[in-house]
């Protein structure tokens, strides 16, 4: 693995039509050695055999994505979720890494109120936290863009994922920073020194912003250079937090899924170099 | 026209399908007695032929929308748009109405520079704000919602628009409160609290949050009451920061477009006394 890499992971939906093996292979193509992955494609292959097949590949796990969906109003629901939840935390750990990525979730079927979704959030990790901490597994709050806050995420900046993450030890809850979902905010900076000095960065991803958006805006995100965000500055400013960790590429992208992963990987780490390292 | 309505002011866009005596003649029908204008229609009809049929016609002009597009790096550039912004400055005056609303506009080809794109606005603002007061017309910044930050408004939060109107005196510049754009912004109510103190809410609109997002993201403003916005409660916020002024409903919507533009009209109408004012 070439110097230019060692902070770089390729978060597994940047390829998603690479199945677990073809990953593997394409990241010892392309002397990558750390990846993001997915718990629906894991849970498919198995996690057991998923950890096996990492581990014998000599590859790094930065994260599992994702936990979360906390939200709901019904019992019910709530102690689905939270089981879901606890199975994530077990599958984190039994893939080797010590991050489960949060998306928290949006607004229950005919409600409107923002700040009681986020409070049931609170009182999700309060049961959740511990458990995850006794796993040595910490979990990353991600604000996701603040377009997303009615059907998929009520956390909506940096800012709020801290407020939310302060409540627990930072080895058990601290905050995922995606450049997709924060470059527009003026106060990302200031609430990333915070995070670094309290050491509650615990994921860092990174997506460019193209426009238009695509119908529903799930999977417009841009390589790395195609878009409107200064990746170079942002990875400045969690490394000027004191965050030394690994940085994922996480593409949602429709028109890259339809090209050949191993290709796009090769591409995705040469943006990373071009536009990140140097 | 009946108490319920009295805060009601239709913003053409709502209705676009009508020409400007359609519109007239459908306020009349409707017991709407205030609208926002658009200048492209407005300069297609003649602003003096609209200004007379609106005053004929007993209507009251909330605002005209919009002025703004103050980001652009090239002098000659710059200087078209300062020059626009005059003029659009010279038809709210003799529309009759006090309120200019602005957008901003986003970044320029090739740029990832947010903060000095933000400082452009404000330096633009520095020579239209004079003018601006001179004429009786008040600038009102219209944050846009943040996924509109790299095409189309640098300007993404109300803290960032008072942060740039109380560099000057409020009779000149203030903010344009659009339900649809802060929304899900948690320190939105107290920038409204800071914006009325100051006398700053020159605007306020409406257009509630449904998803999926369209294409291009432009032209999905839910009617009210089909999204996830408490109407009622930005409502409350913008009375409680002592704003007594009229209330538009601004609706960019695609479907609304296809259906006989009277009817829209009524519709509003009625969703408005539902969903604000009972």
């Amino acid at each position: 693995m070439s110097t230019d890499l060692a902070r770089f992971s390729v978060n597994q939906m940047t390829v998603r039509q690479l199945s677990l093996p073809e990953l593997a292979d394409a990241c010892r193509a392309s002397g990558v050695g750390q990846v993001g992955l997915w718990r629906e494609p894991v849970r498919a292959y198995g996690v057991e055999a998923a950890a096996k097949l990492v581990r014998d590949a000599g590859l790094t796990v930065t994260t599992l994505c994702r936990g979360g969906f906390l939200t709901a109003l019904d019992p019910g629901e709530r102690a689905a979720a939270l089981a879901d939840n606890r199975r994530a935390v077990d599958e984190a750990a039994a893939l080797g890494t010590d991050t489960l990525v949060l998306v928290s979730g949006g607004l229950p079927p005919g409600s409107k109120d923002l700040r009681a979704a986020r409070e049931r959030v609170a009182d999700a990790l309060a049961e959740l936290a511990p458990y995850a901490g006794d796993h040595g597994v910490r979990l990353a709050i991600e604000p996701l863009h603040p377009m997303f806050a009615a059907d998929r995420c009520v956390v909506s900046t940096l800012g709020q994922a801290l407020d939310l993450a302060e409540r627990f030890p930072a080895h058990q809850v601290g905050v995922t920073v995606d450049t997709y979902h924060v470059w527009w905010d003026d106060r990302a900076p200031a609430e990333i020194a915070r995070a670094g000095a309290a050491g509650r960065i615990h994921a860092v991803q990174l997506a460019d912003w193209t426009t238009p958006l695509p119908e529903g805006v799930l999977n417009g995100r841009g390589q790395l250079g195609d878009g409107a965000i200064d990746m170079r500055q942002w990875k400045n400013l969690v490394d000027s937090a004191g965050y030394t960790g690994p940085i994922e590429v996480e593409l949602f992208n429709e028109r890259l899924w339809t090209r050949d992963g191993r290709e796009v990987l090769a591409r995705t780490a040469e943006r990373f170099v071009e536009h990140v390292i140097r």
